[in-house]
């Protein structure tokens, strides 16, 4: 059912953008050929872990229509109460670092052994053309075998702000529906990574082993944002390669101020293809829960993290709210350019803007 | 004449404050003692490099009464022509690690070769206590004593986003008074590193070295942001350990992303007691300079950080605006406490509070 939401037909929409889209159009056209469902039916289908109505409320989330968006807003609120008890993880690293199959990898050990896995991505369109991120469900063919598995592609239309916030809501309802495993997959390369390190539990940072080729496009900062560091496709010839790596950086990683969660980042190695190591990472990932369990920061970056979202929700909507302002875009624009040639400084800039948009409104 | 901006009588104004708070009653009561200049005098008298008269200009930035603003940004733009010569240096560490101390060292090195050294400070109010930062200009004596150099203290009250956007236009006024090297103080403990790296050229952290001593305090991520590390009060019985943590962090650094600027970190150790090192930091800041301003990296960061303040000095004021509009304040203490115990999700908090703020405006 999702097939317009692969990112071959990806919409770019702008900031902010979403009251007639054609996003919006190809949501409410899928809804249309369904049975529609009232808010009690798309709970009590959640709660029962059918994962076709778990896939359709997302679609009402990522739906550009306010309508949706009201009943989604409403599913997601009965939701709350049944949410929260799952571990998220999220995972990045460069395209070519081996994240769909390392997800792959862990994911079918862990529903293997019962474990209820969704697998989720946060990518916004525009950094979509870096690597397909999920695009297609084949590539994780194994696990998405299991009934007890679930893999959704990223929302394939808007900015950071929009499918970071969708990712959020999506991680509620899957939760509901009783998925105990939660996988936040991005690409390592652009803003995204931060929106996905302030929703989940633990950040692991997937890197390719080579002689320098681990730091092809990674951002900086990242390396000091992971909880965990594994250097992928440690096998055949690649093996003391990564190995020398994973030392490198286990050596490196000593040399940076501890985390506030007390816990000291690991690397590791591991092989997707050769299943080595990733038992290994799955039995650290759960340590690092008892140990933030433990000493308390579990629950409190949780807690953090539903502050950030709610200041963070207010900030985006007052700025495209501001940005959306008759003529207050083409006047940044004049403005950008008088900062940029020292004609006015930044500040004026900002004065002047200011002053325009608030000359409109009683605010 | 700056006697009431010294940290001791650091007064907290709440963010967005100032109509009418001390500090500004204080800064009018000094100015009011003082011969009153018009928009032209403070001009001539800052490009003629009067320091009293630039004084009596960065108080009229930090004041916090409108009439003290307007004119201070009239000044600013009337300065900006004549801005942008200097070499912005942004030197972070904690406390402890002798950042005053090596100011003074460097500082004092270069203005005996004539060159013109201002020093300003970053501290907001609530990070003061962890240290006195340029509190009292008796900590830099030798560098006092020079006619070209200027040390002004962080202003005394506000938030990060003000007293930040204080300092950068203090920057403009130094630079059309002609300072050629502009020193910007912060204590790395905080979100102030982040506000200096926006308006920096180049950014130096000092550590001191010891058996992990160096970590002591120091955020994670602000490593990342360096252009150069120095390990300070490299002397006597502390040589060996500054010289092995400077080979550590060396290696340890190229395991890191390169840099946008393609400048790789450097790692130095040194002493401000005993002048060593200081020379040497000082040719790998004027070498950073070179290789950036041909690979014209230089003038893009200048470009990026005044289009940076232009649309961080509006979100400050939209956020400002909205966290003062009548019972929004004491509704979001409310639905804080609805997210934390999982009543309402984020998102939802964030929508009512919107809805109330747009309610009462014809925005």
């Amino acid at each position: 059912m999702n097939s317009s939401h692969k990112h071959k037909n990806a919409i770019s929409i702008t900031k902010g953008a979403g009251l007639s889209s054609s996003a919006g159009k190809k949501a409410l056209h899928q809804l249309k050929k369904k049975r529609q469902y009232s808010v009690k039916e798309y709970l009590e289908g959640i709660l029962n872990g059918n994962r076709i109505i778990l896939s359709q409320a997302i679609t009402l989330i990522e739906s550009a229509l306010p309508g949706h968006r009201n009943m989604a807003q409403e599913i997601i609120e009965k939701c709350l109460p049944y949410s929260g008890k799952s571990l998220r993880i999220g995972i990045t690293g460069v395209p070519g670092a081996g994240k769909s199959s390392f997800i792959e990898a862990l994911g079918t050990m862990l529903a293997s052994e019962g474990r209820r896995i969704a697998v989720l991505a946060i990518d916004p369109t525009s950094e979509r053309s870096k690597g397909s991120i999920l695009g297609d469900k084949t590539r994780m063919e194994n696990l998405a075998a299991y009934q007890h598995a679930f893999i959704r592609p990223s929302p394939s239309a808007g900015t950071l702000g929009g499918v970071a916030r969708k990712t959020r809501e999506t991680i509620f309802l899957c939760e509901a529906a009783g998925f105990d495993t939660i996988f936040i997959e991005t690409v390592g390369v652009g803003q995204s990574e931060t929106a996905v390190h302030s929703m989940v539990d633990f950040f692991l940072l997937l890197m390719l082993a080579g002689a320098g080729d681990e730091l092809q496009g990674i951002k900086r900062g990242i390396i000091e944002m992971a909880d965990m560091v594994a250097i992928t496709k440690a096998d055949g010839t690649n093996t003391r390669k990564a190995e020398q790596a994973m030392a490198a950086y286990n050596s490196a990683l000593h040399l940076f101020p501890a985390a506030e969660s007390g816990w000291m980042p690991r690397v590791l190695t591991c092989s997707a293809y050769q299943k080595t190591g990733i038992k290994m990472i799955w039995e650290l990932i759960t340590e690092y829960k008892a140990f933030t369990v433990k000493n308390g920061y579990f629950s409190k970056k949780r807690k953090k993290q539903s502050l950030y979202w709610m200041y963070e929700t207010i900030d985006q909507n007052l700025k495209e709210n501001f940005y959306h302002t008759t003529d207050i875009k083409s006047l940044a624009a004049r403005y950008e350019k008088e900062v940029l040639d020292d004609k006015i400084s930044s500040f004026m800039a900002a004065r002047l803007l200011l002053e325009k948009y608030y000359s409109g409104k009683t605010v």
